[in-house]
């Protein structure tokens, strides 16, 4: 931990959390990232690695596709981030709002999610 | 996949879902449990081998908690489940609801969610 210095405001939080995150061997941890409200949609997991970690927490963002993350948790062994996200529009490459838009139904494999940005588009605007 | 006999009922769901999962180099899929209902609480993250998806959704359920599936879900590049389940009582080892119960806030992580159970209780019951 960083030195407590009680003539500044601390900021010991992200070294806090770094030091409690069980990286993989590769160095990375998978991360949820969940609407903050309404039905909490999972709009998709991603594998952070310690800088990411530190810059999803600094600018608040946690990919090209406008995320702002509202509250980040960690669970109870450290192996995995839930980041609980304002998500601006579609969170999937596919141009869909949720990576996890296949589901498993009684005839096999559905997709059940429509796509709502052409792809084309997401990767245009240099976000 | 399974031949098609037309005069049963098919059953390739699983084979096709197995079909389609990356699972990583130590056979692992990471499977992030979620409340199907209500604000959607993102319960638990795990990681299943084969045989565990293939139980979990010949059986439906996914731990040793009580953990109902209502819904699977694959994301976009198969290396992720997302399983929506009907949770009864807590997800957690900790006797907590969520194993997410740590929160990143101004002044370092803090502990968000009570401990419902007892966790000495948890596995008392041969469950």
């Amino acid at each position: 931990m960083a030195p407590h210095r009680p003539d500044q405001p601390a900021t010991p939080t992200v070294e806090d959390l770094l030091s409690r995150i069980a990286f993989d061997r590769d160095g990375l941890v998978v991360a949820v990232a969940q609407q903050h409200d309404g039905a909490g949609e999972v709009l998709m997991v991603a594998w952070m690695n310690r800088e990411a970690v530190r810059a999803t927490v600094a600018e608040g963002e946690t990919s090209g596709q406008v995320q702002r993350l509202v509250e980040l948790r960690i669970d109870c062994d450290g192996d995995a981030l839930l980041l609980r996200v304002d998500q601006a529009g579609v969170a999937c490459h596919t141009g869909r709002r949720s990576c996890f838009f296949t589901a498993l139904g009684p005839t096999g494999l559905e997709t059940i999610l429509e796509v709502e940005v052409d792809p084309s588009r997401l990767y245009a605007k240099g976000g």
